[in-house]
């Protein structure tokens, strides 16, 4: 049996969890919130203070009693790595398997989610699942933008270590690990200008709002009026069909025929999606790598996988060791170009 | 600290996990192992006993204590099932993400283990590991024969529930869920023979000692004798080179220039290092379904992978419930032929 303090102290964290109270709301009086939950004032503050300890809420004079709204790191062992995460694409599975190899160097655990659909609320549903039973250090590979992330905040008031993989975050409240689009989408565009095309065609998903994407269509377009090359995006469904793609791709033939063309994919994918066999005229750039893309004759862009797991389970560890003194970093790592 | 009988119960334990006593082994008397730890011998008497309740020694009389040999799954409640599988192939990939679907279902933590390199030892290790840490619901995909399985009996007394998947065991303290190897030639050989081919040619791995490909090539030789065709076995290296691959794949070829001929491989990667495009006379089929082997015209045998891991889940749990009653089981699915 619980005693009344301890059902106070979880019924607040519950509420803020559930994101009745945000980082930096303000908290009901100690009186108003023994009259709310049935108790004393006595209770509720003793409540109150063994939050105030755990870093969840603070006690600012003359605002009264907030939610943290700064993010101290939990502190306690790297017992386990939540990693949520898509599978089964190629670059996910290689992801899963170097966390899982860090993991193993370090004796903690790997617990994995999946969320099926891969969105937001997904996510968090795996994130607050497993924070409950104790895996308090996550690795996110982002989702769809169309969710406000700041919702992981709550998690990390609650003692949650967090890095977001792949995924530019608005908030301060984690870690970013990822690849660095910009120098990514430079080396294609001049490895494409090198290679004698003249005009630039971006193809980007019309339907797949990550951040990823997002930051490597703007990446190319600043690098078009940066170099002076002719360019243009161009945006393929997703969902499209076998005979929407056959047409999109002979388009983009088309523009190969007038005069020597790159096609700079978003991943692999998108260019699998298009084309079966090299096009005269029309050079393939992809921003990622998969083998399959050495039979379309591509080049592509090699994210350092390994690496990159390494530096997003390093980022917990360091979470843990800085404790309050902890800030969010943003750790960005170039890809190697890989001809076919 | 931990009380004296609790601790010659842990040692005596640890002892067993080490192998130093196998199931059916006898354990020394209660004098001499009170002698061997330096304690009582009512303190032995305590920890055996403690041992006895929880089904891990078994007082026989004649033969005195033994550890126990019957497999009694542990009752406790599926709060996370830790699986042992490499990645980053797809079809691994593919099994990951159906194991994941059923832990959400069940509200279960899914734990997982990537063993590199993908031995019986280091899946041991990791299957030792996650016991340890309290996971003791244990899904394994098997590896390399040349290891000793039956030291996963040993996990199994100390109240590890298992199921191996795709891997054929030698014991009675797993049970086993895969493909019904047997039925997969038969439908590809039928296949083939209705597709016109007259001689058929399976091709496996030389280097790979794992129970599913002896299991079809063991099922191709008696098919054969069973459907009087004509045929016979090739085995190529898994790590030849892309001339030697080139050079058996010719060997191949020649042999469907002489009369149309059918290749089977013993699964999708063998025909993916051999073949990029379909070969005049040469029929391809493989036990194995990636989306690849359309464009080489090859007719693949989709496993219902989905289904096989709710099996493997289920299996865990019906271990659970059955407790003493429990008896190892094998559960084979058909696959479904899928022309390109």
């Amino acid at each position: 049996m619980k005693s009344l303090t301890e059902q106070v102290r979880a019924a607040l964290a519950g509420e803020i969890l559930a994101g009745k109270y945000a980082p930096g709301d303000r908290l009901p009086p100690e009186r108003e919130y023994a009259e709310h939950t049935g108790t004393s004032r006595v209770t509720v503050r003793r409540a109150y203070d063994q939050l105030e300890a755990a870093g969840i809420i603070v006690r600012r004079r003359p605002h009264g009693t907030c939610v943290a709204d700064t993010f101290r790191a939990h502190t306690g062992p790297l017992e386990s790595v939540g990693l949520i995460t898509t599978l089964p694409h190629e670059f996910s599975g290689r992801f899963v398997a170097a966390v899982s190899r860090c993991c193993r160097e370090l004796d903690a655990l790997l617990v994995l989610g999946i969320p099926e659909p891969d969105t937001g609320p997904q996510q968090l549903e795996i994130a607050v699942r497993m924070a409950t039973r104790g895996v308090k250090d996550l690795i996110v590979w982002g989702a769809d933008r169309n969710f406000d992330f700041r919702v992981f905040e709550r998690l990390r008031i609650l003692g949650v270590n967090l890095v977001f993989f792949d995924q530019v975050l608005p908030g301060d409240f984690a870690d970013y690990v990822g690849l660095d689009n910009r120098a990514a989408i430079r080396a294609l565009l001049a490895k494409a200008k090198a290679d004698g095309a003249e005009r630039m065609i971006f193809v980007n998903y019309s339907d797949l709002d990550v951040d990823t994407n997002a930051e490597r269509q703007q990446a190319f377009e600043a690098c078009l009026a940066e170099t002076g090359c002719r360019g243009e995006v161009r945006l393929l469904s997703r969902g499209a069909s076998a005979a929407e793609c056959r047409l999109f791709a002979a388009e983009l033939a088309a523009a190969g025929a007038e005069a020597p063309s790159a096609v700079i994919g978003v991943n692999a994918p998108v260019l699998q999606m298009l084309f079966r066999h090299p096009v005269a005229g029309l050079g393939l750039y992809c921003v990622d790598h998969v083998p399959q893309l050495a039979e379309l004759g591509a080049v592509g862009l090699r994210q350092p996988i390994g690496a990159m797991a390494e530096a997003a389970v390093r980022a917990l560890q360091e979470q843990r060791k800085k404790g309050g003194k902890w800030r969010a970093g943003v750790r960005r790592f170039a890809g190697e170009l890989v001809e076919p």
